[in-house]
């Protein structure tokens, strides 16, 4: 039994527009009957509809927030900052899961967003189609990447993986190492793994040291991609140090080098690329290039705050590298 | 500009009612014009509104997640599960924020949630005041606490948390140690850590082990309490195992000793409560009292399926005890 406007009315012998006025602030009324009004709401339980006050004003003020696990290491900080941050502006929002690396469950999960009537879907670390994209467009729904980039014409608010690639390579060689290895990401296929992956290219040529194929070991970011990662460098340790995709990958290549008595930093050093709290609970602690990760997820929010023609279409959160115990 | 069904009745030439028949497979239509109607729809960009159909119907297929971070060991674990399952099962599901250990916030909260008309609220590792229950109930919306327990008469899916407590004392006990410490949960104030409390009193007290009160140390289940107990028990190194209240304090316990020089299992064994994946990442293993919080979420989303007069108020999920290298 939900409790309806016109209950109230019924109740407080005036119309339902009254009631309306009074419950909105809309309009005018007396005080009298406005407290009336509201007590009577309390007493029965009712509670605004936002479906139908949406409906009526097809306004929403309902953020979508799209991602595809919360059981990484750094989307739930991101997701954590940008509901924390869209409750502090009287935002709600709505959270819905889609499957990795699927682009038609990711339109379908988008769908069903577009159907709860969202202003805006910010996409957590995961890229829709163009043609999704387009769609939201053509919709009026803002559309945003959060902890991720694209080629596409999509605005997006991420580090800049180029130069996290090239620093992380020129942190390394700045310190004396020169065989530098490339592990933990599929560097073909993902744009912003490609871009950090450049950008080591580039620090290995600018510093004149030729790069080998077989210093790069392909992963999905996971921590047995980093396990699996170790085992690979062992028969090549000929290497002096590896930047890891994430920091799930560098921890499971910590573990693993430690677990076959291999010494980092000594015989090998790592450098993490992420830089969660998991980095300072190691032993030793992981070196990193640290994102940003909550101001990416409160920046997400201040973007849809701005007015459409103050938008920027990209957005870079600076990042840092701090040099722990796993590089010397 | 959102498109109407009136829009597409118009450019179809027949009744909105027809539409909406044909939109909803309701009622009888030809197979031409319904193919008429999806083609417009799709040509002019029409969803259905959701808001617009729950409004109609006065059913919602929404389940309010409530929970207060993600950013801790487990409950990005649990909230995972349950959006995974909810969506299988065809439910959409809203996630929102609350502060921890704030009632009036937690309160706020829901009535944003209820305003969403949800049919059902789940509280992750949070716990709703009675008053806010009652409203609930009042409403006709289904709450449901996840990974927690209550001594009300709110309805949970959790671990048995008195069982937990007692059977890692017992484990403890069978293998020999015999001064055991409990850290980094406040006993006095939580239902859940009172529980565990009670259980770990017990098996000391049917051992026959007279229990000291300096072999508790209180904390907030975080990992700064695990590096704290570590500081503390280091004045205390009579004691033979500690008991944490959270891979986290786990996580930091085994730390801060290893940073002071001492040894772990060998000087002091430290038996975990959760058994998250970080367990097995630390060196040595963390043995855990391991929680299964993939199916709590799971069961949280089968017990909404059930009929209600099936619904239990209790449901307890198995745990169990992974010795790994931190207990001899």
């Amino acid at each position: 039994m939900t409790a309806k406007i016109s209950d109230i009315a019924k109740l407080a012998g005036i119309s339902s527009a009254s009631v309306s006025r009074i419950l909105n602030k809309t309009g005018r009324y007396s005080e009298e009957t406005a407290k009336k009004v509201h007590k009577i709401a309390e007493e029965i339980g009712y509670y605004k509809d936002i479906s139908a006050s949406n409906l009526a004003s097809q306004k929403s003020s309902t953020i979508g927030i799209i991602y595809t696990t919360l059981n990484t290491n750094f989307s739930n900080i991101v997701v954590d900052a940008i509901v924390s941050t869209a409750t502090m502006n009287h935002f709600d929002t709505i959270m819905m899961q889609s499957k990795k690396d699927d682009a038609n469950d990711l339109d379908q999960v988008c769908q069903r967003m577009m159907e709860r009537r969202v202003f805006s879907i910010l996409f957590v670390s995961i890229r829709p189609t163009a043609k999704t994209i387009q769609l939201l467009n053509n919709l009026g729904i803002v559309s945003l990447l959060v902890g991720t980039a694209s080629p596409l014409s999509t605005p997006y608010i991420s580090s800049n993986d180029y130069q996290i690639g090239f620093q992380a390579t020129q942190f390394l060689l700045d310190r004396g190492y020169q065989k530098i290895g490339f592990a933990g990401a599929d560097t073909t296929t993902d744009f912003v793994r490609r871009q950090r992956y450049s950008g080591y290219l580039a620090a290995l040529k600018q510093a004149s040291v030729r790069f080998s194929q077989d210093w790069k070991f392909d992963g999905d970011f996971s921590y047995d991609a980093g396990i699996q990662a170790a085992t690979y460098y062992c028969h090549h340790q000929d290497l002096h140090a590896i930047i890891a995709a994430s920091d799930e990958v560098s921890w499971g290549m910590l573990n693993g080098f430690q677990d076959r008595g291999v010494n980092v930093p000594e015989q090998i050093a790592i450098l993490s690329i992420d830089g969660t709290d998991s980095c300072l609970r190691t032993r030793p602690k992981l070196s990193s290039v640290t994102q940003n990760f909550e101001l990416m997820g409160k920046t997400a929010i201040e973007y849809l705050l701005q007015s459409p023609k103050n938008r920027k279409s990209k957005v870079f959160i600076p990042f840092r590298i701090d040099p722990r115990n796993t590089t010397r």
